[in-house]
This record gives structure tokens, sequence and C-alpha cells, in this order.
């Protein structure tokens, strides 16, 4: 089995080159950040998710972890690894200084998030969601709460979950039946809550839960749901832990993949009521939860890149190793990697992966200079960014992810299929990411309507702006980038088509939007994943002497997606505006 | 967890529409079959997949198939379907009735091949490669060979397995190493063979193992392997079991699906050595296997549109009963069929099923014509067709599969990563299916070489002239078909194109066709899929009356697939075209 090996120079590269971190590091906010500051961070983290976290990723898969008695056992191995994440001070890396965080950007986090994940999803997943309930208490609950659960939660020494599923309440949130009963200061909250990731464990004396339920007198639907916190045990006045609360995970799935990671069937007041304590208002519920989405889903995004890096850095090593056949062309047996087809995939995997790290990576930045800014207009432009790369990072990493992963599968041959191999733990664990936290058709939805049609275009048509003056660069500089400024010159426009002939045809039906915006947003992230990749090569190109191993690799492989990536935006362009006549021909008996 | 229902008139459709079944029927070997008689047994078959097989298919999942002290227990449940399966004649059903064969056509056998693996493919796998085992007897063994084993295979009272791959010797079956000692009237094998499926089980009294391996004097690489008959107990001359043979499974695979399929470690001549048969002449073992390879590479793309549909079928069940939000344009909730994305991605997953499986059973009957036609152009003609179509039957709709079985997951969203909902399995039994009998590269490399460049493109421009017939026809039909006929036009030109680029730069450099191969195996696949749905909807629009829903549906299938598919093959001829230069410009060591 390969090892993981953190990619600390590309990611340096994809930070510092293309999602200007350095304009972040001169924001009052990140004062104490800087290049240097950044890249031995990286090196730290990339290490212990080398040396600590990668090696329990196949025991995770393989053990998985247990509930027995309304308590669940994580893996062995688990909570050692999280006492050194704690001592390490990674949980709080990311988070506000004023409760103990380190306060570095939020895509430097991004960057140590893709490590944790690609080296151990399982683990990863603990801290991304902990992250989630640590910003919603920071950003909506009141100073006592905050005084009691922040400091402990930034430092890792209790974890946090996100309980918003119920059966009947999926991706529908306005269904969601679990009450709240006022008591006293605080509520009594009951029912049941499905898919909750790192629910319990072991690992920590205390999990705090952020529960969606609904008070007695709240009005139906998304307007009747407000948000409690949910301490495993109460917390006393002097901060000691008190007793039990009524909060039990009952059960965990039985998972296609992150084995590691307890998704679990939580039961609230089955012996009367857990107590809970209200985050902010009344009723307002959803949107606090909506504060954290980008967040949660920018997170997904990173996941889905760090299955794609994992997968390609197996597949590499397995390429390397495994002698059949004599290749094409060469005149001995070799290992097959010597094979066109293979490498085809590798570049494929590899090509793709880069794009979608710096689609992620570009987003993340954007809100560190929105929520950071000094400029309003400025910050006001980087959230415009931010939000309509949100559902595209999200949606199409992890969407290729599933692809780069099987790649990996693929190349393995009989032996990928043998789960001893490891590749086939990547492609089970990728599944999911393109399922929680929004699937990809809410994804695509958001991006077409929220963030296409509700602006006409505007913001979507600054980027196609800045795709284009990409491509006259490129233009400029020769034979050699041919096929990416052409690729570039192509992508823009039909982008920017398809984006009019939806604004243009979005109320001619209402389906429409619906049946044609997960090619629409697949096209977009081909092309914005291309065009990252295209202004990584003109830095490369301008770099080239400093590292021509590293440079000249980064021109290759921006010039094989522009060759044999970005024909597939065209195709799914096509396939939108077909619009929605044949999705929707079918009556629902004849399926 | 949704019941398996043989798709027995789309099936009898494409058999008798699409692939001539009418002209083969009225061949003298198949002169006891007809369109009635096929019907019938199709019926049967189907009964029997639903109510015995599919039964099975979970719990197989769940607890696999053990090897303990040198011997597979097979699931339990198992052997009882096992013997019902021969009861029913199934085994025999495409066989030749010199030897108790039903002699039905070899496309017969496919649709059946589809319904047992859609149902359980782990038990489809059994009676799949003992036809291969049957086969390579009764096309080279001796008649005393053919006497003692032919008869008992054929009416599965014993079954057959296929020992081709060892631990260095996978794709590349040069390097193989099992020795063959010659012994009075038999040999001595003595060898490792991995990957051997149905390598042992207690199904049956005896199973018949065919294995490669060499003898003292071979010469090296392919032109020194012989094929041997290796029975698990010795035949004594009355046909009764004589003592058990040194042939054992050591261990199976612990794989990523398939479970229920034991994927054995085979141990020859631990103790001496086991009794081998020599099939044929020594030296010739590798091209009695080739004669295997059609009929094997075909069933495994039926057992990819068999994945497919089940995860079709299943997708469709959950999509009719989960209620999620309320669709757009919809004035109640409803189940989640309404939402245009659900209903995008069923389309998807049914109309490149439906071409699949079209492609598939065109492909069959084309060898059921080369191998039983009185006439020899016309022999020789099918025979061209199904070799031509043959890797992309397998290449094509195995790859396809394992997109559709992983939307089949996305249908379920959270419920569809939970094993117990069954999605997941689909998409892990196909993961196999793109590997075995032939990787997708292999697949690809076949065609493009011995079909395409061989030829220099002769039968590949005859089946173009036939899709540029169709599309005549189509265009015929008026504006209903119009996106039809426009995108069968596109695909037969830009098909056209990339073959004869291909014939023209092939030489350019030795690395060129196999960098392109599969971007254009996957060009072919996809247009030849959209022909022949095209032809169906020619068929339906001229039966409309018949059966309103039935046809009704086949003409919006191949509308969806021509308008929201097609656009595929463009995007894969660009790759194509792009050639191999960046493929293969990175050094090893840049990866």
């Amino acid at each position: 089995m390969s090892d993981y090996i953190a990619p600390v120079k590309e990611i340096s590269f994809v930070l510092n080159e293309l999602a200007g971190l350095s304009q972040v590091c001169e924001l009052p906010r990140f004062e104490d950040s800087s290049e240097d500051v950044v890249d031995a961070v990286l090196e730290e983290a990339g290490k212990f998710a080398s040396g600590v976290l990668a090696p329990l990723n196949s025991v995770g898969d393989n053990e998985g972890a247990k509930c027995v008695d309304n308590a669940v056992q994580e893996t062995a191995g688990f909570a050692e690894a999280y006492q050194q994440f704690v001592e390490g001070g990674w949980v709080a890396l990311p988070c506000n200084p004023e409760f103990g965080g380190m306060g570095l950007p939020e895509s430097v986090g991004m960057a140590t998030m893709e490590m944790w994940n690609a080296a151990n999803i399982s683990f990863g997943l603990c801290p991304m969601l902990g992250q989630g309930a640590i910003g919603a208490i920071e950003s909506h609950a009141s100073d006592a709460l905050k005084a009691i659960y922040l400091e402990k939660m930034v430092s890792g020494e209790w974890t946090g979950t996100m309980n918003l599923t119920e059966p009947q309440a999926g991706s529908d949130l306005a269904v969601v039946r679990s009450k709240a009963i006022p008591e006293g200061d605080h509520y009594l909250i009951s029912g049941t809550k499905i898919f909750i990731t790192w629910g319990d464990h072991q690992m920590t004396d205390n999990v705090v839960h952020l529960v969606l339920a609904r008070t007695p007198d709240a009005p139906e639907g998304v307007k009747g749901i407000s948000l409690f916190v949910v301490p495993k045990f109460l917390v006393n006045d002097d901060g000691s832990l008190g007793e039990r609360n009524d909060a039990y995970a009952v059960s965990v799935e039985h998972k296609l993949g992150i084995h590691a990671s307890p998704t679990c069937v939580m039961s609230f007041g089955d012996n009367g009521g857990a107590v809970g304590y209200l985050v902010g208002e009344e009723n307002k519920g959803l949107a606090y939860m909506f504060t954290m989405m980008n967040h949660a889903r920018l997170n997904v995004g990173a996941q889905g890149v760090a299955m794609s890096d994992r997968a390609y850095q197996h597949a590499v090593a397995y390429a390397n190793d495994r002698v059949q056949g004599k290749a094409a062309g060469d005149k001995e047996k070799g290992t097959i990697i010597r094979h066109p087809d293979i490498r085809r995939m590798l570049m494929v995997m590899r090509s793709m992966t880069e794009a979608s790290r710096a689609v992620c990576y570009v987003a993340s930045s954007s809100f560190d200079m929105a929520h950071h800014g000094t400029d309003e207009e400025q910050r006001r432009l980087a959230n415009a960014r931010g939000e309509l790369l949100t559902p595209i990072a999200k949606g199409w990493s992890t969407e290729i992810s599933q692809e780069i992963t099987s790649l990996g599968v693929q190349i393995h041959g009989g032996m990928g299929f043998v789960e001893e191999t490891g590749a086939a733990q990547y492609l089970r664990d990728a599944r999911i990411t393109t399922i929680y936290e929004g699937t990809t058709g809410i994804q695509a939805n958001d991006l077409i309507g929220r963030k296409l049609i509700r602006d006409q275009g505007q913001e979507f048509n600054r980027l196609i702006d800045e795709i284009r003056a990409t491509q006259a660069e490129v233009a400029a500089l020769g034979d050699e980038m041919a096929t990416i400024a052409s690729s570039l010159a192509q992508g823009a426009d039909s982008l920017q088509q398809v984006a009019n002939w939806v604004i243009e045809h979005h109320m001619d039906n209402p389906q429409l939007p619906g049946a044609v915006a997960v090619n629409f947003m697949m096209a977009a992230g081909t092309v914005i994943g291309g065009w990252l990749l295209a202004k990584g090569a003109v830095i490369a190109t301008a770099k080239l002497a400093e590292d021509e191993s590293f440079y000249s690799a980064k021109i290759i492989t921006a010039r094989f997606y522009a060759e044999q990536i970005m024909p597939r935006a065209d195709a799914h362009v096509k396939m939108a505006e077909s619009g929605s006549a044949m999705t929707m021909a079918l009556a629902d008996d004849q399926f």
C-alpha cells in the first residue's frame, strides 16, 4: 500500500499563485500570516497527515466504528491520533484568536483539511463537522454560550456535531419534526436525527451537538425551525462536566465507505428530554445553518480533491511498480506506467485533481477576502465570487472524484478489485461526497438559481471576462500554448452562450432550470478548472528556470487538460441547451 | 429493496427488431427456434431470475463465499438454486444438441445471461465461466475428452472454470509459468493460478478446470502455452468419480464486490502433480483460449447491461416511493421522480442501458449468423461485424455501467450510501466488469488495432454507411425526430473522421494508437448505441398504435439519448484527435 505524501509544493503554488494568499496575508486579520509562515504550517500539517493519520486509514476501513449500548466506540488508534491532533493545535488553526484560535486564513485551513481527508477521510470528518458547530456558535449564539463552549471546541478538547437530517427530512428540512419545549433557561429537546457524523465517540470528554428542532408554537416549514446547543454532558457553572444529557447515539449505519466515521442515529429525549440551549432567536435556525453552508460545502469539495489526490498517488505508485507486458515503442518490458493508456488515465486523474484543487482554494480565499477585506466593494465582489464558485467547487470537484477514484481502481487491474490493495477504499469513501452537504443536484440548482439567474449573470460574466483576459495572455505565449488558448476561447464562448440561454429561457417552463442545472454546473466546473490551470501555466512559463521539473509539469498538465478534458464542456453545454422536454416526457409509470 | 423484474418485452424487442432474431431462427441450426419459442423461454427465464436468483443476491453479498481447509463453501441457498437451475435446463440452453444442449441461438443465451446476472451477478458467473470451458472442450478437445466431460458440463451436473492468470501474468499471458510434465496418457500439472472464478464450491460433485501451462520444452512466450483439462475429481472409465485430483482452492479474495462469487487462488500439484489432459495440440493453448474470447467478452458486456438495468430498476422504485420536497411546477409534494434532475438521471440510466443492450445483442446475433449462416459471404460479413462490435460491447457497456450504477446510488441520496438499501451493491459488483476478460484499455486496443487499422477501416466504414442509411430514414420521419437525425448525421461524420484520422496517423509514433484508443472506443460506442436506439425509434413509430406506452417510451428514450448522450461522442473524438503528445510528455518521475 502506498503512503500518502502531502503535495505541499503544489498546494503552496495554488494558494500563492492562484488563490492570492499574499493579498489575504496583507489584511489586518491575518497580519501574523505570511507565505513563509503558511509554508511552514503546510509542511508540518503534511507530516502529521502522513505520519499519524494515513497509517490509520486502512485499519479504520477494516474495523469501522461500533455502537454498543448507546455508545460509539471509534476505531483503535483514533483517540491517540486525535489527542495528538489537538496538541498540534490543528483544530484551532483557522479559528478566531478571540476564542483561542490561531487565526490563519480559511484557505490555509482548507489546505490542511485536504491533507487530513486525503490521509484519512473518516478522521478528517470529525474536525470538519466541528468547524461547522464552532461557526454556528460563534456567529449566532449568546456571549454566555460562547463563553461556555467555544474555547474548548476551538482547542479540540470537545468535538462538535451538526444534527439536521431526520428520516423524512433529508434535502427538505422544512419537514423537521424534532421538538423543543421551553423549560426555564433551557429547552427540552426530543426527536430522532439520522446521518449524524461523529455523533458519539470516546475520544473526548464531551460532544457538543447543534440540533435543529421546533418550539411548540413554531410556524410550519422552514420558518419554524430553531437551533439548539445540546451537549452530551451538561456543563456546570465552573466549566466542569455535570450530568449525562438525554442525547444518545443508538446505532451507526453500515455504509459503503468512511467506515471509521460513525454515522449515527441520534435519539434525543428518550428519558424525558435532552437539555438544549437556544442559539440566537427562535425560528431562525435554518438561516443560521445556511451561514455555515458555504464553508461546509467548500470543505466537502476539498474532500473530493483529497480523495482524487490520494487515488492518484496510489495509482502512480502501482504503475511505477507493476511489470506487465512491453509497451508499444519500448524495447524491453517495463512497468505499466510506460503504457499509453495507463498514462492517459494518470493524466486525466492528475489534471482534474489539480484543476479541482484550484477551484476549491480560489473559492475559499474569496471568502477570506469577503470576510476580512478592508474595502467594502472588494468584500462585496469577493463574496459574490465565493458564492458563485461554492456550488461548483463542491459539486464539480466531488463528481469528478468519482471518476478519478474509479480510474485509480482501473489502473490496478484485477488487484484494484481486491480490497487489500487499498485503491477500492478511495472509490467507496469518495462516493458520499456528491451526496452530503447537499447533493450535486442541489449544488447545481443553487448555482443556476441563486448564483446565475438571480443577478442576471452579472458575477458570472465578470468571471467570463477574467477567463478571456487569461486567454489573451496565454495566446501571447505562442504555439506551445496554442491548444490551451483555443480551448479557453471556446470554453468562455460556450459557457457564456449557455448562461445567456439559461437566463433567457428559465421562465419557459418551471422544470427547465432543474433539468439543465447539472450539465450547466459540469460545464462551468470544466471551464473554470481549465482557466485556473491556464493561469498556472502562464506563471509556470515565467518561473520555468527556477524548477524545471515542477513548472514544466504544470504546463504539460494544463495542456493535457485543454486537449483532453475541456472538450467535455461543449458536450455539457449541448446537453443543457437541449432543455427539459425529453427529460420530462415520460409519464411516471413509463419508467 | 426492490425486486428484479426481467424486462422481457424490451429484450424481445431488441432481439427481434434490432438483432435480427427471425433471420437467425431461419437458419437450419435453429430450426426448432422461433419468435414464440424464444418469447416463452424469456418469460420462464425471467421468472427464474426474479423468483430464485434475485432473492439470494443480497445475502450472497453480505455473507460471501468462504474458503476453509482448501475447500470453498458457497453462500447458503446457492446450491439449491443451482440445482433448480440445472433442472430447468438453463445451462444447456445455448449449447450444442450433440452433447445434450437445447441449441438455442447464442443471442438468446445472452438474453438469459443478462437476466441471471441482473438478478445475481455472483451466481451468473458460474454458468458464464462454465460456457467458456464447454466451448474450449467442444472446439478443441479430442472426442475421447468430449465424451467424458461435455454432457455433464452441458447439463450442469459439473461446472467448469478457466485458469489463465498467475500473479506475474495478468493481461500478459506470455509469462505464464505453470508446468505440465508428460506422464503416460496425461500430464502432471503444477503451479499457482489466481483470480479463478468459482474455482471451487460444493454445489456439484465435480469441477472441470481448463488450465494454461507449459510443457518442459515449450518455447518461451505465448507460443509455448498449452491447454489442459484438470478435473477436481478424476473420472473413471465408467464415468463414475475416482480419486481427488491434486488441484485445490487455497484461498478466496476479499473483494469490492461479487462477494458470493468465490475468486480463488488455485494451487495445482502441491502433492506431486495434478492429473491433466491435453486439449488439442501442445503449444496452441493461447489460440484455443482466444476462440473463447469473443464469447466471454460479450457475456461481460451483458453483465454491464445487467448491472445497469438492475440499478435503474432499483432507482425507479425508490424515486417512485420517496417523498421529499415539492418539485418545481408541482402544486403538492410528491415523490422525487417529479424532480427534473432525478428524472434526468433516470433517463441517462435508462437510455444508456437500452443502447448498451442493443449493442451487445446485435454483436451476439452477428456470431449466430457467422457460425451458422448458410452463405459464405454472409458468414464472413457477420463475423467481421461481430468482431468489430465485440470490444465495443464489452468495453463501452461496462464503462457506462460504472456511471449508471453510480447514478443509481445518487438517486437514493444518503440512503444510497447505506448498504442495506442495496443500491451500493450494484456499483461494487459492476466495478469488476471493466477489468476482467480484458480491461477497457485492452478492448480499445483490440478495436483500434485488429478491428479498424488491420482492414483499413473496411468493416468500420460499412457500419458507418448503415448508420447513414438509418439517419436518412429517421430524417424522413419529420420534426419530431429531428434531433435524432441531426445527432446521427453528426455522429457518423465525426466517427468516420476520427477513424480516418487514426488510420492515417497510427504510424506517426508507436504510442499513438494506445493513447487514443479508449476515446475512440467510447466515441464509437456512443454513436453505435445511438444508431441502434434510432433504428428502434423508427420501428416504434410504425408500431405505435400497437402499444402506445411501450413504443412512445422507445421514441422518447431515443430522443433523450440523441440530445443528452450523443454530444459525448464529439468530445471523445476531439480527445482522441489530440493525439499522444501530452499523454506521453511527462517524464516517469514527474508523476
